[in-house]
């Protein structure tokens, strides 16, 4: 009877857990880009996401677990890519989909740090792997069109194109200080582009 | 007296105290390439160094000042270029060099770690940028010399077609489980050198 009565609170169990896990992944994601994997604390989670401890203890169990399944719903979450008709355009288009996600003054830093939990921990590593590569497969087919047109040469391996034009912003992220702009994701769509043309990303016959 | 007697640990003051920084950095190094900046202790480092550990607080102070003071370090040791007489074998040996280093079974935890280190600490981000400054300052004359010899088209940016070649392997190494192997090496190094053939690295009239 509860179930039906339209009271707050009373939606049906899926509704209330996927809400839950929003509010959890919310709040372990504000944690994360405020002060990296040090900062996540389960409890400090389960009190800003207004939820039981014991619930996020019994769902998530550790700092790894966490991040881990914010890794998923990030995956799941992952904007569709963009069909321009061009290579350099769709290119284009996911370059400044990674430089304002980077930019981003939550978003940055989220990345930074799930980058670094990966580094000294294998669950993790293996969420954040994952990650990639659905994004990568997101945005592989713009580069498969572009062989098809003829734009390409046959044999490009489609997910190191779509690699490479992330590769150059993650790089500038890490080891400078100097600002993600709309100028280096342009840069960074052209070169790709124009290595993919020259048949750089050909696999060689094996 | 006791500096000219020759024995064993009376060496000039300049050689020990660079005897106890090589063995402290070396010490670090060993506990950032196993657990990450989480497992860095200064007492643990000093026990690993055989050296005091007053003389590593006062010297070194924190986690952040040891990493700090070893990327300075890394960027001291780091090695020449090599210079073949053409862009392309320049940039392969480049990225041969960054690969072996990233796929070097103590190197490649050690640059995970410091870049998850400099993740959340500026002062440990202000070193490492330092040292991919130094590193990329090496690396750029290859290609200026290529746009000196007609390689290349005049207004290329250098350090941006360095930062190409290492690019694809740091986000090879960090968001895939692939293997750094000689073949992304000289992908890299192909695909940076075809997109500055193309002018995608020219820096706009400004």
């Amino acid at each position: 009877m509860a179930a039906d009565s339209g009271e707050p609170g009373t939606l049906r169990p899926g509704g209330r857990t996927a809400r839950v896990r929003a509010a959890v992944l919310q709040a372990a994601g504000d944690v994360l880009a405020e002060g990296g994997l040090a900062a996540l604390d389960l409890a400090d989670v389960a009190r800003r996401a207004e939820v039981g401890r014991t619930t996020v203890y019994r769902r998530w169990g550790t700092p790894a677990g966490l991040v881990a399944d914010l890794l998923a719903d990030m995956a799941e979450q992952s904007l569709p890519r963009t069909e321009t008709g061009t290579l350099l355009g769709d290119l284009e288009a996911n370059a400044r989909l990674v430089q304002r996600t980077l930019a981003d003054p939550r978003q940055g830093p989220l990345f930074k740090a799930v980058l670094a939990a990966a580094a000294f921990d294998p669950r993790t590593a293996a969420a954040l792997h994952r990650f990639y590569e659905i994004r990568v497969g997101e945005w592989a087919p713009c580069v498969e069109q572009a062989v098809e047109r003829g734009e390409l040469p046959p044999g490009t391996d489609a997910r190191e194109v779509v690699r490479a034009v992330s590769a150059p912003l993650y790089y500038r992220l890490l080891t400078t200080g100097l600002p993600l702009d709309r100028a280096s994701a342009d840069r960074a769509a052209r070169s790709a582009a124009a290595a993919a043309r020259a048949g750089a990303f050909v696999t060689p016959e094996s």
